[in-house]
């Protein structure tokens, strides 16, 4: 191939590289290019003995030779002379010119990555292959593998250049460790690597290899204080967009402390404050928060709040496995358009009216009393269409549920509860050190108090609890929100305890299907449980006579047809039993003092909310 | 009081006693008038020196003896004999009349339980009192309790009369134990109680206190052969109606061997069969069974099948939460109407369009790949608005999904799956080997076959077994239900496994979130898994790049505008992933070999069946 050629064949293939990555194509669309470039400039140096970009500057060298040779007069020297070494300092202009583009040229390929072995952006993960690298995960990160080179994956949370280095804080999950880069004589680390990741935009998901090393001085930042990496190599897996609707750094931020005793909720009015507080303001809004929650949710505190959630459901299925439970999968599509009235959601079915479970009662009564089961829970999403836009309400939550046969009495119903969440906040409490440590940083809240076993008292010792401290209760009347959380205080002083049971309250003011006292015709043998004076959880013993039950029905004026197929289900020998129903966000709130239930559900649905 | 009086009172409650027994009611509504009753004839007595019930008639022969006072004629001594000797004849007939009577009246009370201690009618169970009363489940009934005295609440599944005793055979949750009873000289055993027994309608609840004994013969009809009960005392405690859709007996049949070879599902044929077949026919027709599903799912089958569905999701989460994953709730009402086509439920959320998730794919990928959980599963429901009446089909199901981050190559998911699925199955076989011979005694299988690791061929190598054994199969085309089923035959003669997955399928016929192939544009990093020939898992690596997402969803004709937010998920740092959904009932259904998956499902919903 003649030089011509090979010098039109790397100018196309230069502009199809310069074209690709203006595109931003990925690497691997312009690399192969690359390499042919670099091959062709190496012939062509050999065909004519120049660098190619020297190129235009020796031809023309020559042909201001061949000029200067067809002149050939004594008195012409001195004119050829000057104009030689006129030609020859434009040369060496236009040659410097020309190195410093490729410089330049260079500078920005290394800043990209091109050619560079320890950073730049990393082709997509595709399944190419599988490396032998050794993968460490941050929250692993300790002194004791000091000197060791690991490789970890995580976002770039902060980055901070300092002269000729960069700080970056990775973070993988609820941890994060700081890196460290700085520009190295020995060419190891160079000035554009350096660069390259102090342009990485931030949130960017990066490959960091490092070497681990004891800081003089802890860490604050990072929840790995006594570590940090030398970074050796960093490449980028991930690119984050560079704008983001909210820093990390404040989403991250600790509660402003009044914002718990805020009661009721409103979605309009904290998107107004936190449109007027401006998207990068000190504090991001709950609005905004979910409105991107993929990103809300990577903040430690978060990370943490829903492996405590994770830990709960672990908890319950692990002590009700072992105590002889099944569990059962209800069905959420009720035949019927009137399951509980106004409050559910219709759904067409096939063409048939059709509703969402509010709840997996009939099922699992059906199950634990009617076939023999005995002892059933489930772990599933409830559905309410209640238009109520509080601090507490959910239109979709993770109910848990169980229900079991009972021999003689619905204390033994008690008994499991009491076992039941004395292990779940025990467990949560041994086992999730780190993530109560990470929520406590963001949401400060007061250890929770229990007793074992739970506090039970009577409804109608709550209602003279509450009369007792001036607060006029009738014992046959409903509980306000108000009440329960003033009984809640009352309750924590005299008995030291956030976790109680209350029971026998009014029959009138429970479902029909409750079953009634034995010795007081207006009472119930029905609970509920409270935490930090909020109710998480509403039983009952249950009616097991079908006769009982169509009598209970008609004084709660529900008409028989409507609840035919439930009553039937008991026609063919029942067991008695009792059981109840908890919110799992209503605990995880309530044990961590969250001010919020949306903090506690992965993606709340509310009557304004059904994104994302 | 005098004994009119007395009289008079012991007839009013008598009658109230009468009336209530008549009308069903309680045994504590009239209990204690029957109380009242006894005392007040034992003051009648002391007051008449007569027995209540021979009252008239000795009043009646003490007028009648001042009758004969009045007359006072030697000659009429003859006559007043006569009479006096035939009115003594009508009052012993009078009194044997009475006293058979009251001895009916009596009998008819004991078959009642009235007045008796070891037999009879409980009073309903409503949390009275807790008795010391200790409870063995029939489960537990073994021969090492020989001679002991135990409580046990079953179900009667039959009763046998034979001479002056009966047999019972209890059941509670899969296990069955006989209860033997006969009338006894010491009259601890009385033929009222035989009788009682005898006549309470099959599947009532009763409490059973016997003493266990070890029988001459074994007892085949029962899970417990080699212990019986010396029932000595049976109180019901919840009365079964007695007429029931089908007999426990024949719902507890075993299979007809040919069933299972039917491919498609007929509702209306099934249950046009069943109607022709009759209710009380030998085998209990899928349909009825749906129907009456609580009764149902009372057969050791049923009871054992859905312990070992309860025993899948255990595992699952055991494998999962050892090896650091978290659990995931995610939304089930989605907003928009057009999710996933037409195959979606439609809701009505507070006035806007929403729909039921089809899966929690988008909110798993936000979580563990979005949001940084690396790591998430979820065990919850799953729509599907399909009208397909087959045999593996079902409208809402749950699902068992879970999405991970990879570091190189969805091989690292591969690998958590087929170590996944080899715990699954080891603990089912080692943990549920009482429930998995209650499934084999009426629904035979072939042990589910599996190797360690699991075997993974690649799509191209599955069609090509195809074609090696004459059936047409291109290696860019989808794969037939029926063509599915062949290849499971032919893998399990040449592997020797019920088990396989089957990577790099067509891109074509992936959704468009699926990572392309990085080799051959065609193909796909996906996979699905098999077992015994139908497909239970479908998974990838998917897609974490924003650009290449669009430039797919294109390709597959789906406007951006309407997975915008999906992908701008993607846009602010993501790890690569992968992950897989499985459905539970499918697993249930293939490890069990049972020849549909409404026999997995708890309360299945198709097409045409939204009860109960």
């Amino acid at each position: 191939m003649s030089s011509e050629d090979l010098a039109k064949q790397i100018g196309e293939i230069g502009e199809f590289i310069k074209q690709a990555k203006a595109e931003g194509k990925p690497k691997e669309v312009w690399e192969s290019s690359l390499q042919q470039m670099v091959a062709l400039k190496a012939q062509y140096k050999e065909a004519t003995g120049e660098d190619f970009g020297g190129t235009k500057q020796e031809s023309k060298k020559k042909s201001s030779g061949d000029a200067n040779q067809e002149a050939s007069e004594k008195n012409k020297e001195k004119a050829a002379a000057k104009a030689a070494a006129k030609a020859e300092k434009e040369r060496k202009k236009e040659a410097n010119r020309l190195a410093r583009e490729q410089r330049e040229r260079e500078k920005a390929e290394k800043l990209a990555g091109v050619g560079q072995e320890n950073f730049g952006d990393a082709p997509m993960v595709q399944s190419q292959s599988i490396s032998d690298k050794q993968w460490t995960k941050v929250g692993q990160l300790s002194p004791a593998l000091v000197g060791q080179e690991v490789w970890v994956r995580g976002h770039i949370q902060t980055c901070r250049s300092m002269g000729k280095g960069v700080f970056v804080l990775l973070r993988s999950s609820l941890y994060t460790v700081q890196g460290v880069c700085f520009e190295s004589k020995d060419g190891q680390i160079s000035s554009a690597m350096v660069k390259y990741i102090a342009a990485l935009p931030l949130e960017s998901v990066v490959d960091l290899q490092g070497i681990v090393s004891v800081p003089e001085v802890p860490v604050e930042k990072a929840t790995q204080t006594n570590v940090e990496l030398q970074i050796q190599g960093l490449f980028c897996i991930s690119k984050a967009s560079t704008t983001m609707p909210f820093q990390m750094e404040d989403a991250c931020r600790p509660d402003s402390t009044k914002e718990s005793d805020v009661g009721a909720y409103d979605a309009d009015a904290e998107k107004a404050k936190q449109d007027a507080a401006g998207l990068d303001g000190p504090h991001v809004g709950q609005e905004i928060r979910l409105d991107y929650r993929w990103i809300d949710l990577r903040t430690p505190a978060n990370q943490s709040i829903f492996r405590i959630e994770s830990m709960v459901g672990q908890l319950f299925r692990e002590y009700l496995c072992n105590n002889g439970f099944v569990e059962l999968h209800t069905p959420k599509l009720i035949g019927g358009a009137s399951e509980g009235g106004s409050e559910v959601f219709r759904v067409d079915y096939f063409g048939q009216p059709a509703c969402l479970a509010m709840s997996p009662q009939l099922h699992k009564q059906m199950t634990a009393a009617c076939s023999g089961f005995e002892r059933v829970y489930e772990v599933g999403p409830v559905f309410r269409a209640e238009n109520s836009n509080t601090r507490r309400h959910l239109c979709e939550f993770t109910g848990l549920d169980l229900e079991m046969a009972i021999h003689e009495h619905y204390d033994e119903v008690l008994q499991v509860f009491s076992e039941l969440f004395i292990y779940i906040f025990d467990g949560l409490n041994q086992r999730c050190q780190a993530e109560l440590t990470r929520v406590r940083e963001q949401h400060p809240f007061e250890d929770l108090q229990y007793c074992r076993p739970t506090l039970k008292i009577t409804y109608a010792e709550g209602c003279k609890l509450l009369r007792d401290a001036g607060i006029p209760q009738d014992d046959l009347q409903d509980l306000s929100t108000e009440h329960e959380k003033k009984l809640g205080d009352i309750v924590k002083a005299k008995y030291g305890t956030d976790f109680f049971f209350m029971d026998k309250y009014p029959l009138s003011v429970r479902p029909f299907y409750t079953m009634p006292d034995p010795n007081n015709p207006k009472l119930s043998n029905s609970y509920d449980f409270f935490i930090r004076g909020q109710e998480i959880l509403s039983g009952a013993q249950r009616i097991h006579e079908p006769a009982l039950l169509e009598e209970r029905a008609k004084s709660h004026g529900i008409p028989l047809d409507t609840i035919a197929s439930y009553v039937n289900s008991f026609r063919n020998g029942a067991l008695p039993h009792g059981g109840g129903g908890i919110g799992l966000e209503r605990v995880v709130m309530l044990f961590l003092g969250l001010p919020n239930i949306r903090k506690a559900a992965w993606f709340p649905r509310d009557p304004k909310r059904l994104m994302p």
